[in-house]
């Protein structure tokens, strides 16, 4: 790792420096493990008698954070200034452009001269690779597909026919996009399917994790939006349309022909029944299964999702059931007793 | 794409036209992006808005839908005749049977002449590959695996040793097929692997989605029965049986030696647990658990799965226990109160 | 297969031998399938119906079990005694140790002379892969990877860069270790990626299953502990440390930095949160949703996860919530009778 003086790191970042500015930094690390040649960072409060036991040489801080004269880079977005720096101290791998001499590239498809075309890719038949973007090793991309500007499809992501990818997109290892959409009519014999002849559109800055599956619309198209951000495992169907900058994280499933907003946030695991619309800003919680329109803005949580006040409430309240089942029991009795001592009972004994 | 006469299409789907059969289609799209040569369809009287406002050219409509005249092609299963449509317009893409000179393919393999195995396919030893399969890139063919007559394996779809695909198969990409099951014992030290040394069947005119994975048998088979389809991530326990015709929606699950009916509905992250019974013509429902058998035609829904009827009214009475806990405290006080009035008390307050 | 005869068997599995020792053994097969010339086994008292009807030829049993004077082979684990007979039936495929002429390796990668590389398989620069290591075709090992001996890489796994694997781990078909973490912080505009550059350490003897994806580290290290076994479809967040000799059945996911401890067992499709410990020899009920600290030894099931005898009545409780409802509407209704005859009303109708 290149070494770098403090003082260089807080103008990279725009931040206040404290202490000397020709302190000399190796690295980067957590409060825990970072070494004494290492910068290191606390974001909150809360963290900071582990700061104050951390071997660190400086720390990138908020404000105000009393740090007891410590070496510092004082930042209003810590997080922000921690990523400009990580990528000082692990810079991203250089690759060699071009294509390597075990990839195969269709006659009719177009790679541009600085796009890195590695081991055993495919190209198929008329497809696009634009400047910059990275086809890693058995990455296979088929006929008719776009991959925009410095865009890196980890190895064996596939895309089949006609999807396509725009700029600055990130697809981890496994994900498969372009899949047929799940469709089928029963005849009375059999399920016949129904052939899946749309595309799938990822737009700008869209990051996809590892072995998420999209597919491909019956007819149109299934899109995620710009800037929208998917964890790994998660399952789109055909024709859903995710807005952008939406956080889908790992295990969730989108079914088929609904409409997420934008800024949206789908926790783990969550289940989005087919045709729901969530509006923009909703949140849902983890393993919630959604079978509703969700309206703009709301938090949902729970199956069936219940709007997330309630829902809290109700949830916590599953595990007093029993307790509740017998105190109706005890109230029937006691109500049967005191109607009886008066000459009137409905003869019913409630919860027993 | 072709174009085609109303009147033409209309005899491919074996549908009654209405209007001119000369009229000329040039595609086929959805009642919102179809243009004025397109052909479109509406399925039921609730989109008749929407075909009103429709640039398409034409209908597939089925009878007595009122459709003010406009031309159409009327059919009683228009799903079908969709299908049937779809096909003309967005024929498959045609492929050159043969093996790729990038292809690796075992000696002791045996590859029909009108197969296809496409760039870094691999067939390994003893494994036959029969007529008008198509192997795409890609694609692991384990030892002494079959591959039946017109199936198709979707790029970096893998096969372990000794799997059996049947005829007309389809499995999209990433699909795992014969990985080992999940069995150890643990003998007081450490989790001892059982090995596995079954195998997998995939039966004729199965369908499986991208990302899925189908375990071996420990000894003896994991079967996917004729005609079921099953959707993606999905996961396929050690000898389980899935019997014919079966849907099994995506994320869903089914642990080991399960036997699942024909005819099932399983819909998505539905949970299935180790040896249970799923009855012919089943259906449950989203992110159901199931720990039971479940009979033959039965509704299931929830975790612990509840009977259909039961269930949809116990999920939808969650969201009211918090409101269901503040009545009993309210009921036990005025009991208390009563029976104070009265001298006589059990001296205890419910739920309070 | 080989034939051996019942008295080997019994040596090799040190079991006690009842029968002729010189009975010829042809295979092995579960009761149902056994034909005349297999060994089988029954583990229970509750199989023995189905042992008596078996065909096989001999059975492994546990001491004490009555078998009506058949042969057998008597152990203490029968389990055990079944995993080594059925690797004298089953033997592991034989490879060829050395590199496939389709593979890849990068010259300052290293290769152990009794490794094998398959075919299209690709070692990145600075690799190292050790004695008795098998990476099956299209296994991607990236840039400073060290794969220990004995390791299995089945088809289309991908390790990033940095990964280290330990000795006899195996992973399955399409699983994916070491992809970025899912981290960003919104900026006000957009969600900036932060550099996830800490790698993966998976230890001895753990298995994973296939399409499992395991992320690497924002910094530091996402850990999967000695002799932990992972089933297919798992998720493991950035920075989580999983201890030893761990069970995560499939479909389950690990949010980030958590703690899960050694012996611990998640069910399947079980969640749980970040940041989240669980205590040595939990067990997390299938499809639990688990969001606050597990003690050490506890059993949880449901969402949110309730301690396990509460949980079971809890969940079970459900189902009843919709005559509870009833139940407490009609004893609002008969309090307020009482009360009105009595001349003392709160006027409020409870659950009405």
């Amino acid at each position: 790792m290149p070494a770098r003086s403090l003082g260089e790191l807080a103008r990279l970042v725009g931040g206040d420096l404290e202490g000397d500015p020709t302190l000399e930094i190796r690295g980067f690390a957590s409060l825990e493990s970072a070494g004494p040649g290492d910068l290191s960072f606390v974001a909150a409060g809360r963290h900071l008698d582990v700061a104050r036991r951390s071997a660190a040489a400086a720390l990138i801080a908020p404000p105000g954070l009393d740090l007891g004269g410590r070496p510092a880079i004082r930042v209003g977005q810590p997080y922000a200034a921690i990523a400009a720096v990580l990528r000082v101290f692990f810079p991203e791998p250089t690759l060699t452009p071009g294509v390597h001499p075990t990839a195969y590239v269709a006659d009719s498809a177009r790679v541009s001269g600085d796009a890195t075309v590695s081991a055993f890719a495919v190209v198929a038949e008329r497809s696009v690779v634009e400047a910059g973007a990275v086809l890693h090793t058995h990455v296979f991309v088929g006929p008719d597909c776009q991959v925009g500007e410095g865009s890196i499809l980890h190895p064996h992501v596939v895309l089949r026919e006609r999807v396509a990818v725009g700029r600055r997109v990130i697809v981890h290892p496994g994900s498969v996009l372009g899949a047929d959409g799940f469709g089928y009519v029963f005849d009375g014999q059999a399920h016949r399917k129904i052939p899946q002849v749309g595309r799938v559109v990822v737009e700008d800055d869209v990051e996809i994790g590892a072995n998420v599956t999209v597919d491909r619309a019956t007819l149109g198209e299934t899109v995620i939006g710009r800037g929208t951000k998917i964890d790994n495992l998660v399952q789109i169907g055909h024709n859903t349309v995710v807005g952008a900058d939406t956080i889908i994280v790992a295990q969730a499933g989108i079914a088929g022909s609904c409409r997420i907003g934008r800024g949206v946030v789908l926790a783990g695991q969550v289940g989005i029944a087919d045709h729901v619309t969530v509006g923009d800003g909703a949140q849902i919680g983890s393993q919630a299964g959604v079978h509703r329109d969700v309206p703009a803005g709301a938090g949902m949580i729970g199956t069936p999702a219940m709007a997330g006040d309630t829902g809290l409430r109700a949830l916590a309240a599953i595990s007093r059931l029993p307790d509740l089942l017998r105190d109706v029991r005890a109230l029937g009795r006691r109500m049967d007793a005191l109607e009886r001592r008066l000459g009137t009972s409905e003869g019913t004994v409630p919860g027993g």
